[in-house]
């Protein structure tokens, strides 16, 4: 069961560069700046509605945010689906015949996730989630 | 003010082909699927939480999401901002220097919406949109 969008995730240069936009131009508000160095990036989670934004400062150009931008520049990067039971997901999607970039939870920031190979999700790549035990929902709060 | 995600909107080559993926693998549900020539495309509305899942099929080769097909193949397009007061939004960002698409709102298929141009959404195409009166939020319903 896919519950609500948990985020939006979209690869910035820098945090530097792009939080004037989100925060000042937008009016958004930004509630944490964290290092998720096992995704090879820095990450500033922007709250809207009942979901987030998830913008996503490669640590690195050989990291897989890094090698998005030098592709094809910054811009959407992915959408990750909240679920109350992501390795059930995982498998389930597995057994439809999806190619699974994670076919077993890992460990993100703020929860176990799973990527979908975005030949499998029709071009976009989709993020699988449950938050960790205690760790609020995504969104305004 | 922006006060949720009113969609994401994703470009499909067919609904046909995408929307087994959405309904059947993933488990959502399409309330709705009509053709907003305005748009050049063919939009099926998909709620989760509390936004939607756009998908949207090119009514021909050479409308806007035709081009974008053809260029980078099917895939993420925009994210739309929900807001009161589209017409002022519009305006504000404009007087905050951003590029605008639409300076002044024009007729969407749910509501009043304008964009701004990638380039001054840092690679992101942002849509905003005052939904019709009468018009419901989007969601989960």
């Amino acid at each position: 069961m896919l519950t609500k969008i948990d985020h939006i995730g979209i690869a910035v240069r820098t945090l530097e560069e792009a939080l004037p936009f989100y925060t000042e131009t937008l009016g958004l508000r930004c509630i944490d700046v964290r290092d998720v160095p096992q995704q090879g990036v820095k990450v500033a989670f922007i709250p809207i509605g009942d979901t987030e934004l998830e913008l996503l400062e490669p640590l690195g150009p050989d990291t897989p945010v890094g090698k998005f931008i030098e592709n094809q520049g910054p811009g959407l990067h992915h959408v990750c689906f909240d679920t109350p039971e992501v390795a059930g997901q995982l498998t389930r999607l597995k057994e439809c015949g999806m190619r699974m970039l994670d076919e077993v939870p890992k460990e993100g920031a703020v929860g176990m996730i799973g990527f979908m190979h975005p030949k499998s999700g029709l071009g976009v790549l989709w993020e699988f989630s449950t938050r960790f035990p205690g760790m609020p929902p995504s969104g305004e709060r």
